[in-house]
């Protein structure tokens, strides 16, 4: 029998007795008595560290008795969760050195920032990155007070925490970036501890099946260990109260081989978890090696770890008379009164004093020489990995030119494409030239968002069972679809944050899916651009299609165009909307895209067979403008009566058929036409970088004249980025205004009056003192609008004469 | 051995060696011959109409040969699932018959829309709520027609179709919706067919737990049906791709006890199906029985069902000379043009022949009598369970009269309380008088919310092992606790679509996780307002707390108060937003919250000690107008010079305590303070319900003098909702600007220009000409601010002096 199903058989059955259920009959001597007590006391060298910086202001090795004037008069930092994390770093920093491992540790429980910034600083990185932060006794002074103190460092593993590739402050994701990290790094162990809080989250639920989507062969190995402490913040953790025998099966279910290990007597801990990582080291081994060796193809089971321990274990175990230790009043800080209450002062003391700093830190404050030899050297220190840098090893994809793949637009608004079947074909060799260093990742949507080129060159990642008839499946796949949001937005972003290159296509209803997540990754990017080594990473790209106005098949609940919005509240310097209206604009739009650093960009585009505008000659002009009059479809080179502005393709389709029928019907009406890419230059400049200045803004609309914008989503959003601007009174926006059912295109767009007949209703209405002419036009107009709904009503598609508009040629 | 046992012995090893993995070896006979024959008969006609639903303008019931103009133009729908959903619906029909079982059916794969449509028109509740769709041949055309077809229906199981609480459009809440639905329905059985896709989304991964918040004396009991017909949309689905073992190694591990049934030939699918729900029925009246008559307190193993069959089973094999039933090909429209291509056209009517019309309808169209004896009748009907249609079944909460539970306010801004702490002990009451009509949802924060109060009276619900000092659990809780948003707003939907009411209390950045489960709610609440049969449900109350300005302590991941922008975009008619700043404001508020019907509330509330304003009499009158002039904090009761606004309880302090600063140094300044707890009374009265006219704007903001607005949120929204306004271009906002950190809530506050200091610098730069005692004043403000920040830096709190501000007594 060997030593890892020893460890499963005797910890894996029956029911937990107590909440740790330790079972002493089973102690592995994996360490030897040296061994143990060298890394006991490295623990707890990070222990008292943790503990110093949840505390003290002075007084950092303890060499004084404790007053009050040491302690913190704000205690702000998350005891419980950080000892079981001290305990894995410890323990992994002797498998790796023990076969020169290359790991990252991914912190679930991210709130236990004290363990991680204590373990960089143990581990001499934090040093060297924060020069101030000395390997002295003044240098543990200056890491104690800065935690969670104003001008300090954040209380959460936060992109100031070397070795971080995830805070963990929002909770559901450690799991799933994990696996990202690893996918193309064939050489990476990514340790992902994952709380039993975060483990009841809808994302990391589904985050477990990653393995079905990584190829031993190509990719690294992730090694999860669910860390059973038993609480969340007040409730009980839900996997911590189920049979063991139930949660063995939960995960072998997910596809994995769990190892236990229970406990809270920190020398027999110790023991099991050196064992059961010794194990699981070993089986990802023989993995890798069948897969790369031997050619085994079947998935196999990969390890992971099961770590129940008591929360805020080696802390106080009772406080105020009411257990502590083991319970959740450890969740945060155990004593909280310990600048005024003599007794909780007390209690400190010993808790800091039980960690024997005296016997860990020479006089000077350094850790002992015997103590230091336990880390990793160099970048094998997990805090100083450079996978958790990503940008210190990102690599410039390699581009085809897209103006190869430009579609011939021999005149503009009369030859129909679908954009994003016209990217699939850059995107398919973007693919070829980058095989390792892109991804395209989709919720089951690649095809259907019309992007299928790309499986010309590259199947799906899949390492799930295949059958005869599936299409584009193998395990070295560069496109990536499940159904689940998260995991397309999880994956992307571990693989971004390691150094790579990806593209999130998705319904763009269905983005506010991750809305939350997005949110994240931008304040991980904002905070990032202030922290000098930090390298700059890939933006994460997202390519919204099936959009809005073409949801018209699936009907209302697949219509909501407001992730643009979402977006915008965050920090301008982070965020980029674009909203190219035909095939030559996308290819210049994503280009640009996937070449930018430290963005997120968002690019909603058709995929419907619709009308192209430009030459690639002339898209990539107006994409780098960002903004422009389109001359040709107006009819003044001077000023205009009226201003038709458009974003998005379905709004740009119908003010240029607006913009055709005033032109025949009140020629005497100067028409101009702009149309809008980049939606941040309509924002001032000193709100955004890409902000147009007043003097440009009123330049092209004009200081008084009327503004028609037809825009792609809510209409508030043009409101709210215009409402400074000279002109704002006159502009006059039609957009989704959250009207839609299942029906035709046309019928859509007319529901929230964004169509042609409608504006040109409103240029009308706007105008004003246009004359009879126009009066008798606005009202053909209205009944052309009820001759359309009429036609859909009757035959159930849209009157060919408006789905055939095409520009009139001269 | 039992039959369950046999079933699910008989199915559960080994890989499936097909993708039906069909075995002969084993047929259970619970069906007699005749059984069998009219069981299938009646699926031949529910799959009939579903066909004929997504091809049929004319010739419905095929007594004609097919011509091209009996098929639409333009095809929409979903065949793939929607054999699955049929079989599901007949047996189920006979299990409720057979057992008069309470049962409504959700529907996971609600674009699976043909087949509940067809299963309400074929028990009579379709003709009874839509009179024009009759139950005979005209009915049946005008049913085809109708279905996702302009002016029509929508092609999913939308709130249009009777029976449904679930559309469906966006995948991953059937399952938190069932067991939302059953909770405190004792006698209620929810189908949940969960499809293979859906499944691998997070919420649904999550979902399965949601068996340990099920009391099984006091709720009722969700039956889910794991749906695996392989595919999505082009990709296999995970859960048909792994082993059948560890398919069931997942199920047990999630707590259930599953059963297999796998098959294509139809009639040995009946049976498996027919005996596998016979056990299930029998298995839940078991544990209820045990639970309910015989005290049995352990948590059951419920019985789920993995039901894998062909998707689009009984379709076109092949098409084009590709395989389409059993593949992904079937997933929508599996016979493309069958209006223009013959070939087609044949195979279409081959396949709406094969179920053999002429033998389910009658020559007036009417289904025969001995198929119509299938069905239950009345309320026990699938479609017409009135708990499907909750407002029907909705009763009044019994709420204590708020003001009992006020604060006493002597004078304003001079007294500290917790406002969610108020509330507490007003909703601890809501809980005693409503104890099966109420829940309290959370993501483990109620206590950490301030909500502790009501665990006076209630507890956490909670069906997993407890361990002595564990904190207010008990399976028959009013609280329900896990850490997934999703699961908290999943439960909180179900309970409320069927009839009853609650809150959700959340950290208000991580509102953000369910954006897309209340773009859902509020797409729902918005068509069933047109729809004259469903009956107003309670509103979906929103308690965000832990709020932006108070995650100093959680740093810069815990703070976003975008959710507010978020719900703006959903219709005028949907939405509600309060800020009340205090705690007499939010009971008010929450008061008039629950008390409402179909709307979103969000309430965003502090839970920190802050100042009272308003005594309960103030509190009423003030929330009734929803905004209001605070005569007592300014200096005029005619026309000021400024107006300092403010909504959400850390603006309104920081206004308060700038316009003490402005009447203490500039008392010839005349000031105005306006408090807004009702965010739509900015709108226009033409955007919103609650929107004021202009006139009354006016009078409040004035039409020309500065208006410095310290908002809550993102400022950018204030411009947003006053755009139209006369004074727009004068009112200047501050709020948050995504300046964040771990640090004091001062420093917070200063971060983002919001604080008292930084307003009082404000208002003397946008009055102007105020001469040198205002330019002195701005530079000790500019000065205070340096000195604030210094302290903090120093000390690690914040200036006691400002901390301990209160209204100066007159």
């Amino acid at each position: 029998m060997t030593l890892a199903s020893q460890i499963t058989q005797a910890q894996s059955t029956g029911e937990p007795s107590s909440k740790t259920n330790e079972r002493e009959s089973f102690a592995p001597d994996t360490l030897s008595p040296e061994e143990l007590a060298l890394i006991h006391a490295y623990w707890r060298a990070a222990n008292y560290l943790s503990v110093g910086q949840i505390y003290l202001l002075d007084n950092p090795l303890m060499r004084e008795p404790l007053l009050a004037e040491h302690v913190k008069p704000r205690l702000l930092g998350h005891w419980g969760t950080t000892p079981g994390l001290n305990l894995l770093y410890v323990h992994m920093n002797r498998l790796i050195k023990a076969r020169d491992l290359n790991t990252i540790y991914i912190t679930g429980p991210g709130h236990g920032g004290p363990a991680l910034v204590a373990n960089a600083y143990l581990d001499g990185t934090y040093s060297e990155v924060y020069s101030g932060i000395t390997a002295d006794t003044d240098g543990i002074r200056a890491l104690f007070r800065q935690f969670s103190f104003p001008g300090g460092i954040p209380s959460h593993v936060a992109p100031e925490t070397p070795g971080s590739i995830h805070e963990g402050g929002e909770l559901g994701y450690a799991l799933v970036h994990a696996f990202g990290a690893v996918y193309d790094n064939p050489d990476l162990l990514a340790l992902c501890v994952v709380g039993d809080g975060e483990a009841e989250t809808g994302p990391l639920a589904a985050s477990w099946h990653s393995n079905k989507f990584l190829n031993p062969v190509t990719d690294g190995a992730v090694l999860p260990v669910l860390h059973l402490n038993g609480y969340k913040i007040a409730s009980p953790a839900l996997l911590a109260r189920i049979p063991e025998s139930e949660l063995a099966d939960l995960m072998r279910g997910y596809g994995y081989d769990p190892l236990f290990v229970t406990g809270e007597d920190p020398a027999h801990v110790h023991q099991l978890i050196a064992a059961a990582l010794d194990t699981a080291a070993d089986k990802i081994a023989q993995i890798q090696h069948d897969a790369r060796e031997n050619g085994v193809t079947d998935r196999p089971a990969w390890p992971m770890i099961v770590l129940r321990t008591p929360k805020g274990w080696t802390g106080p175990k009772v406080v105020d008379g009411l257990p502590v230790e083991g319970t959740f009043r450890s969740h945060q800080v155990p004593l909280a009164a310990t600048r005024t209450n003599a007794e909780h002062r007390d209690q400190l003391e010993e808790w800091l004093r039980s960690y024997r700093p005296a016997e860990l830190f020479d006089d000077e404050g350094r850790l002992l020489p015997e103590l230091q030899a336990l880390t990793p050297t160099g970048d094998r220190r997990m805090s100083a990995n450079p996978h958790a840098n990503g940008g210190a090893l990102l690599r410039d994809l390699r581009l085809p030119d897209f103006r190869d793949y430009a579609v011939e637009v021999t005149a503009p608004a009369t030859q129909m494409h679908e954009a994003t079947k016209v990217l699939g074909a850059w995107l398919r060799d973007v693919i070829v030239h980058n095989p390792d260093n892109f991804r395209l990742m989709g919720p089951d949507e690649t095809a259907s968002n019309r992007l299928q080129t790309v499986f010309e060159e590259t199947t799906r990642a899949w390492d799930a069972i295949t059958f005869d008839g599936d299409d584009h499946l193998s395990p070295d796949g560069r496109v990536m679809e499940v159904l689940s949001e998260h995991l397309c937005q999880g994956w992307l972003e571990g693989y971004l944050l390691t150094g790579r290159h990806g593209l999130f296509n998705c319904y763009e209803a269905f983005i506010h899916i991750i809305d939350s997540m997005f949110n994240q990754h931008a304040k991980w990017l904002k905070t990032t651009r202030h922290i000098p080594w930090r390298r700059p990473i890939a933006s994460l790209n997202y390519l919204l299609s099936s959009h809005v106005w073409r949801q018209d098949h699936n009907g209302f609940s697949h219509q909501d165009p407001g992730f643009i919005d979402h977006v915008m509240n965050k920090k301008a310097e982070i965020v980029r909307v674009y909203l190219p209206p035909d095939g030559n604009t996308l290819l210049s739009v994503a280009d640009h895209c996937l070449r930018s650093r430290n963005y997120v960009n968002v690019i909603v585009a058709g995929k419907q067979p619709a009308l192209s505008y430009l030459t690639m000659d002339a898209a990539v002009a107006h994409c780098t403008r960002g903004l422009g009059i389109w001359e040709w479809a107006g009819n003044t080179d001077g000023e205009p009566d009226v201003v038709l502005a458009c974003a998005g393709d379905v709004p740009t389709l119908e003010v240029l058929a607006a913009a055709d029928i005033l032109r025949r019907n009140l020629p005497e009406l100067k028409v101009r036409v702009i149309n809008v890419v980049d939606l941040m230059r309509l924002q001032s400049e000193a709100e955004h970088p890409h902000g147009l200045s007043d003097r440009d803004f009123d330049a092209l609309f004009t200081a008084d004249k009327p503004v028609i914008f037809a825009y792609h989503g809510y209409p508030w959003l043009i409101h709210r980025l215009t409402y400074s601007r000279n002109n704002h009174k006159q502009i006059h926006v039609r957009g989704y205004k959250e009207e839609g059912t299942t029906t035709t295109p046309f019928d859509i767009v007319m529901l929230n009056d964004l169509d042609r007949f409608h504006l040109v209703m409103d240029v009308i209405d706007r105008v004003g003192s246009l004359g009879s002419s126009a009066a008798v036009l606005r009202q053909r107009m209205a009944d052309a609008r009820l001759s359309a709904r009429a036609y859909t009503r009757e035959f159930g598609e849209d009157d060919p004469a408006i789905t055939n508009w095409v520009w009139p040629s001269e």
